[in-house]
C-alpha cells in the first residue's frame, strides 16, 4: 500500500448474551470506546466501514443507517461490508484500504452482532432461506468440522484428547479475560464427557453464539505518531472468498483450507514475512471448534500439513508457549458475534502489542497475527499487526 | 485521493424480467463483458467488490462467494459490499479507493441484483423483518414520495403533468437504448391517466422493478492509458449515509433530501466542480419516481430549490437539451435492480462520454454524474466522471 497504516484506537464490548442491550448500545459502547483509546473525537471521523452479517436478526437493516443512527454519524461515508464469519477483517481491510487511498485521513471499522435475540435458529433460518448450498442441504458448520475432524484423526493418527487440549487452553485464557463471554476453566475429561454437537465433536469443541461489538480507529503511521508513541501499525492484509461447495471439489480433503492458505500468503508477503513460525509473536486464530484451530496453525504456516496437532501436545500455543493463540479465549471463549470476531481479534493482538493484556500478557510480543474463517471454509481473512518501535 | 482512477471496461446485460437467467448468469454477462470492453482477462484482475442489496430473495448468500463462484474468480478477495440502492455506486466507490491504495493494479466492481423471480412482495416483508422503520409501519417508498409530491405541489404550485413530463422524457430516452426494460413511448395523458400507486403517483411514475447487473474494470490512469486511449476518469465520489427515521426529525420538510446534497459536496469538491448546472454535461440521476428527479435536480445543484421543475418544463434536460439527465431511461425506463442501477449509471455516462451511446448521444458530453438516493431518501451516492482528452 502507499502509505502505513495505523491503528490508533480499539474497543470491544463484553461478548455474551446481551438481553438488555440492543444492537446500537453494542455499536455505540464499541465505538466510543475506541474513540476514547484513540483520544480522539467522533467529529475527526470522515468515513466509517461496519461489519455485520445479519444485522435483520437483531431487527437493524443491512446497510450504513443502523450505524449511522447508533452512534450519531449522520451524513458522512458508512459502507456496509457483510463476508459471514470474516465481515469484521473484511470492513477493517476496506477502511485500511480507504486511509491508503488518501481520501480520508481517519476513519472507522466497526463490527457488530446480536445473535441471541432471535436464537441460533434464526440464524441457520436465514441461511437456509438464503440459499445455503450445505445447510440448505441439511449440512451444518458443526457437520462440516466433524468430517475434518474424522478425517484429521484417520491420517494422522490423532484422537479427541488432543482436540480439548485446544477447548482447555482456549477456556484457560478466557478465564484471563474480562470481557470474554466463557470464563471458567474445564478439563480434558469435560470436554470427552460434553454432549455431541456432531461427532467427535462436541459442546465442549464448539464455540459458543452470542452478541458484542468491537471497533478500531485507523489512520496514517504519520498522524499516528502525533496521537500516541505507541500506534500499531497494519504491516499485511489478505482476503480470499472461495465456493461454499467446496466439499463438492474433487480436490477437497477436508484437511486444508486454501482460502485460508491464500488470505495469509497475501499478508505474508506484503509484511515481509518468510516463516511464519518464528516471525509471528502470537495470534488469534478461528476456533470456531477445535478441530479448526489445529488446521488454521497449518494453513498458515506455524507447523506443517499433519503436524498442527503437535503444536498443542507441545504446549507451544498456550501463553507460556513459544507462539500463544487465542490469548483471549479465541471464538471458543471469548465468544463469536460473526460481524464483530475479526476487529475483537485485532482489538486483543493491540492489546498484547500495547502490553495491556494484564494476566494474560505475552512477553516480547512484537508482531501479531488476527485469522478469520467463513462459510464453512468458503472465505477467509489475515491482517497482521506490528508494533511501531 | 494519491492516484488518479480510471474506468477502462464497462458492462451491463439488458435489464428486465430474466426468469430464464439466473443471478450468476447476469454476474457473468455483464462482467466478462467490462472485462472485454477493457481488453483484459480475468486473471489480470486483482480484486473485486461485489454491490448486491438481497441476494437471498435470488436464493444466493450475501457475502462473496456466490461472485466467485459466478465467474471463476476463486479465492480472491471479494468484498460484498450493500447500501440499499446506493449499493453499486459503493461498491465502484470501494473499488476506486482500494486501486488509489496502491494495494491493487486492477480490480472490478459489479453489480448484482435478480428481484423478480421472488415477486416484488418478498424484497418488501424482507424489508419489514429486518425492522425497517417505515415499512415496518405500514410506510413505503412509494407513500414516502407520494408526501414529497403533495409538498412540492403545495409549495411551489406545479400539478402532476409536469411530473408526467418526467416519465415522458425517460420512456422517450428508454426506446433508444436496447438494454433498458422498458422501451415504449407514452404520453403525459397516459401518465395521468394510468393507476395510483400512492396518489399524486401512478404507475408511470413509478420505476419498474427487475433483474439485471453491471460492472466496472477500475485501474490507474497511468495503466489505463496503455490499454485504450479514451479511458474514463473518476474525478470525484462522494457517499453519505443518514437516518431511515428520517421523517421523524422536526427539520425534515419532504422537499430536499441532504444525503445527496452532502454525497454530491463530497464529489464536487473532490472533482473542483463550483457550478454543477454549467461543469456537467449528462447526468443519471436516481428517478425512482417522477417527483424524485426534481427533487434531485435542486439537490445535485442544477436549479434552486423549488425550481427544478423548470429544467423539465423548459426541456433542459431532454437528450437536447443543456444538460441531458437519464439519457438512458433512468430508474424509470431502463429499470431499477437495486445493487446494478449505481453502476448501470456509469455504464451509460462511459457510453456518452465515449460517444458509443448511437441514437441517444448527446453532442460534447465531457463530464457526467451518476447519483443514487436509498432509504428512501436516507443515504445517497455519487460519482462523477470525465474524458481524458
Amino acid at each position: 500500500m502507499r502509505e502505513q497504516i495505523a491503528i490508533v484506537g480499539v474497543g470491544c464490548t463484553k461478548f455474551g448474551e446481551h438481553f438488555t442491550k440492543s444492537w446500537s448500545d453494542l455499536a455505540v459502547e464499541a465505538t466510543f470506546e475506541a474513540l476514547s483509546d484513540a483520544g480522539v473525537e467522533l467529529k475527526d471521523i470522515e468515513a466509517a466501514w461496519l461489519g455485520s452479517f445479519r444485522p435483520g436478526i437483531a431487527g437493524e437493516r443491512n446497510i450504513g443507517s443502523p450505524l449511522a443512527e447508533a452512534i450519531g454519524f449522520l451524513n458522512k461515508p458508512i459502507t456496509l461490508v457483510s463476508n459471514i464469519c470474516a465481515t469484521g477483517i473484511d470492513a477493517l481491510r476496506n477502511a485500511c484500504l480507504a486511509v491508503s487511498s488518501g481520501m480520508y485521513d481517519m476513519v472507522l471499522a466497526v463490527g457488530v452482532e446480536k445473535m441471541r435475540d432471535a436464537g441460533s435458529r434464526s440464524l441457520m433460518l436465514a441461511n437456509r432461506t438464503d440459499g445455503h448450498p450445505l445447510i440448505g442441504k441439511g449440512r451444518t458448520a458443526p457437520s462440516f468440522f466433524a468430517s475434518c475432524a474424522h478425517r484429521y484423526f484417520h491420517e494422522y493418527g490423532i484422537g479427541r484428547e488432543t482436540l480439548a487440549k485446544v477447548a482447555v487452553k482456549n477456556h484457560h485464557n478466557g478465564t484471563l479475560t474480562p470481557k470474554a463471554h466463557l470464563q471458567r476453566e474445564i478439563t480434558i475429561e469435560e470436554v470427552l464427557r460434553s454432549p455431541w454437537v456432531a461427532e467427535p465433536l462436541s459442546v465442549l469443541d464448539s464455540t459458543a453464539s452470542c452478541d458484542g461489538a468491537a471497533a478500531a480507529i485507523v489512520t496514517r503511521a504519520d498522524i499516528a505518531k502525533n496521537l500516541r508513541p505507541d500506534y500499531i501499525k497494519v504491516a499485511g492484509m489478505g482476503l480470499a472468498v472461495g465456493t461454499e461447495r467446496n466439499i463438492f471439489d474433487r480436490d477437497f480433503n477436508f484437511l486444508e483450507f486454501k482460502v485460508t492458505q491464500e488470505a495469509a500468503r497475501q499478508a505474508y508477503e506484503q509484511a515481509g514475512i518468510k516463516d511464519p513460525r518464528r516471525e509471528i509473536d502470537i495470534a488469534e486464530v478461528h476456533d470456531c471448534f477445535t478441530i479448526t484451530e489445529i488446521i488454521d496453525y497449518e494453513d498458515l504456516g506455524f507447523a506443517p500439513h499433519g503436524e498442527g496437532w503437535k503444536l498443542i501436545e507441545e504446549g507451544v500455543t498456550t501463553l507460556e508457549g513459544d507462539l500463544p493463540v487465542n490469548t483471549d479465549g479465541g471464538l471458543k471463549a471469548f465468544g463469536h458475534p460473526l460481524g464483530a470476531s475479526g476487529i475483537r481479534m485485532v482489538y486483543e493482538v493491540v492489546q498484547q502489542l500495547q502490553e495491556k493484556a494484564e494476566r494474560r500478557q505475552v512477553k516480547n510480543a512484537r508482531r501479531g497475527l488476527a485469522h478469520c474463517l467463513g462459510g464453512p471454509a468458503a472465505l477467509a481473512g489475515v491482517v497482521i499487526l506490528e508494533r511501531n518501535d
